[in-house]
C-alpha cells in the first residue's frame, strides 16, 4: 500500500464525501457524487459547469463557490466523467440564463462534453462549451487548437467565474473565456513522479539526475529531458519558451501562477519565483498577481508548471473580484 | 542535487526573496529579512510577533497580515532566529499597545525567545511572551508543559491574531493564547521522509512498509512505528489517541486541521477526514470548522498531522473572523 487510502475502488467516492464533509459550509454533494454549492447562484444568472477526472485535487471541487464554479462533475482517477453525469451537472447549474460548460482540453473530456452537450440542449437547455488549452509543449505555435489544458486555466476560471456572477449574459462569458484561453500560456516541468493511486506504481520513469520539460497533467510525455540543474537556470529556460510562445511583450501586464504539481515544497517554488520576476522585469513586463502553490496537481508528483496570462483592465479587475470557494477565498 | 534550489546556503534568503515579491500586495521584507505586513496595524493595537525556522511553509510566512501576525521572524532551516533579529521584529510590531510574542515550544526557540525579551524589556517596550505547546506524543497527560509545538498552534495564531486586529489589550491576548493552547491536543504520522534542504540527505529512516506515528516537526523520533494499514484504521488510533488525550467529551464544539506535511496529496486527507467525521459523530462531537491542507510543512516528507481545539463562542466568532494573508484569507 503506497497510499494512505482504504481500497483504491473507493477512493473517489471517499474522498469526495470526506471534502463534502469537511467544507459543509461550502458544499452539497449529490447521490450521483456532484459538487454543487450549498447556496446556488440567484436565479437569472448564468450557470458554469466543468467535468474533470478526480485526482488533481483541490481542483476543480476545491472551486465550486460564489466567484467560481456552480458545478464540478468528478470523473474517477485521472478519467472524463460520462455524459449523463455532465448533463446532470448542467441541468444542476442551470438558474435560467443558460449554462456554460467549460472543458479543459483532453480527447475524454472533450468527447464526453459534446455528448452531453447534446443530451442537454436535447432537454431543452441553453447551453454553450468552449474547449481550453494553454500547454506550449503540446502541440507547437500557429496550432494552438491541438494543445491540452493545463495549469493555466485557473486564470479562465477565475476570470469568467467572477464575470457569471456579476449577471453577464452567456455570450459575454462564452467571448471571455475565449479571450483568456487566448492570451494564456503555461509550461510545465517534473522532477520525480507521483504514484498512481490504482496502480500503486510511479506515474512515469525518470532518472534521478534528470528533468522532464513539457509533461501534461496525467503524466504525459514531455518534450524533452534534461540533466538537472540549478533553479535560476531551469526557470531561465522555462521563462523563455513561454514568453516567447505568444510572445508576451513589453509594457503588458501579466498574472502568474506557479503551481505546484504536488509534490514540490513551496521553498522550492519561491526560490523559483525570484528568478521569474528578475526576468520579467528584465523584459519590462509588469505583473499584475501572482499566485504560488498547489491548484492542480498530478498526486504528489514533485515538478510545477509556469502559467502566464496577458490581462487587460477588465480581466485584472474580475480576477481580484471576490471568491468564496473551499480552496479559494478572497475579499 | 535533490531539489530544485540554487546553492543551498542561500535558500532561506532566496526564497525569502521570492515570497516578498509574489505576495508584494501584502507584505514587506525587511534587509535583515524580517516579514511585515506591507500596511501597519493600526497604532494603539497589541502586535504579534513569531520566530521560527524556516522549511516549514507556508508557516508561518504566510500568516503575516490584517488578523494575522504582524511581524514573523523566520530563521535558518529548522534553525530559531537569534534574539537580535526577534528584538528587532518585537520593535517593527509596536504600535504602543505592547506585543505578544508567541513561541512553539522548541528549545531553542524558547532559549531565543527568552533572549529576544529581555533585549526589548532593556529598550523599555511592554512586551509578554507564551509559550505554546500541542503535540501530545512529545510527553505525557500531565506533563502538558513539556510537550513540543506542533501544527495544531494555528488555531492559536488564528484567534489571537483575530483578537489583537479588534484592539484586545495585551492581557486579553496573552491570556486567550494560553486558554487556546490549553484546548488543543495535534497527533502526527509519517509515511516518507522529507529531504533536508542543506544535507539533500532524507530526514529520517522508515522502512516502506511501516508508518511513523508522533514525530515532530522537523523529523524527531515519534512514539512508535507500525505496519502500514489503512487509512480508516490509522485515523481509529489516532483519533482516540487525540479524542482521550485532554478528552474532548460529547456536546463539544471542536475546530479541526488536518495538516498535510508536504507530501501527501488532499485526496488522503479527504479519506481521512471521512473516518474522523464518523468517528466524531459517534462521540457527539460537533464540527465548528475544518481546515484541510497544507498549512505547516516539513519540506515534502509524506504525512499529515491532526489537531482539535475545543472552542467556546468567543473563540468560534474569533476563528471565523476575516484574516487577509497570503496563505489565508476568509471574509
Amino acid at each position: 500500500m503506497h497510499k494512505l487510502i482504504n481500497r483504491p475502488i473507493d477512493v473517489v467516492r471517499e474522498m469526495l464525501e470526506g471534502f463534502a464533509r469537511a467544507y459543509e459550509h461550502d458544499v452539497v454533494l449529490t447521490r450521483d457524487l456532484i459538487v454543487a454549492r450549498r447556496v446556488p447562484k440567484a436565479a437569472g444568472k448564468v450557470g458554469l459547469v466543468i467535468g474533470n477526472g478526480s485526482g488533481h485535487e483541490p481542483a476543480m471541487i476545491g472551486w465550486v463557490g460564489p466567484g467560481l464554479f456552480d458545478v464540478n462533475v468528478p470523473g474517477e482517477i485521472f478519467a472524463a466523467p460520462d455524459p449523463e453525469r455532465i448533463r446532470a451537472g448542467i441541468a444542476l447549474a442551470d438558474r435560467g440564463a443558460g449554462v456554460l460548460l467549460l472543458v479543459s482540453s483532453h480527447a475524454g473530456d472533450i468527447l464526453n462534453a459534446e455528448m452531453a452537450l447534446e443530451l442537454a440542449l436535447g432537454e431543452g437547455r441553453t447551453v454553450e462549451m468552449v474547449r481550453l488549452y494553454d500547454d506550449v509543449a503540446s502541440a507547437p505555435r500557429g496550432r494552438e487548437e491541438e494543445r491540452r489544458g493545463s495549469s493555466g486555466l485557473f486564470f479562465v476560471w477565475k476570470i469568467v467565474g467572477a464575470l457569471a456572477e456579476e449577471g453577464a449574459p452567456l455570450d459575454a462569458c462564452r467571448t471571455m473565456a475565449e479571450r483568456v484561453r487566448d492570451r494564456t500560456r503555461t509550461l510545465s516541468l517534473a522532477l520525480r513522479p507521483g504514484i498512481h493511486p490504482l496502480s500503486g506504481q510511479p506515474m512515469f520513469e525518470l532518472p534521478a539526475d534528470e528533468l522532464e520539460i513539457g509533461m501534461g497533467v496525467h503524466g504525459e510525455v514531455g518534450r524533452g529531458r534534461m540533466k538537472r540543474m540549478p533553479a535560476d537556470a531551469v526557470m531561465e529556460r522555462m521563462a523563455e519558451w513561454v514568453l516567447d510562445d505568444r510572445p508576451f511583450v513589453a509594457g503588458e501586464e501579466v498574472l502568474v501562477l506557479l503551481n505546484n504539481s504536488g509534490g514540490l515544497t513551496l521553498m522550492e517554488l519561491f526560490v523559483l519565483y525570484r528568478r521569474l520576476a528578475q526576468l520579467l522585469d528584465e523584459r519590462h513586463i509588469r505583473v499584475a498577481r501572482t499566485w504560488v502553490g498547489s491548484y492542480a496537481t498530478t498526486q504528489e508528483t514533485a515538478g510545477f508548471a509556469l502559467s502566464l496570462c496577458a490581462v487587460d483592465t477588465e480581466m485584472k479587475r474580475l480576477y481580484l473580484a471576490p471568491a468564496d470557494a473551499p480552496y479559494l477565498r478572497q475579499c
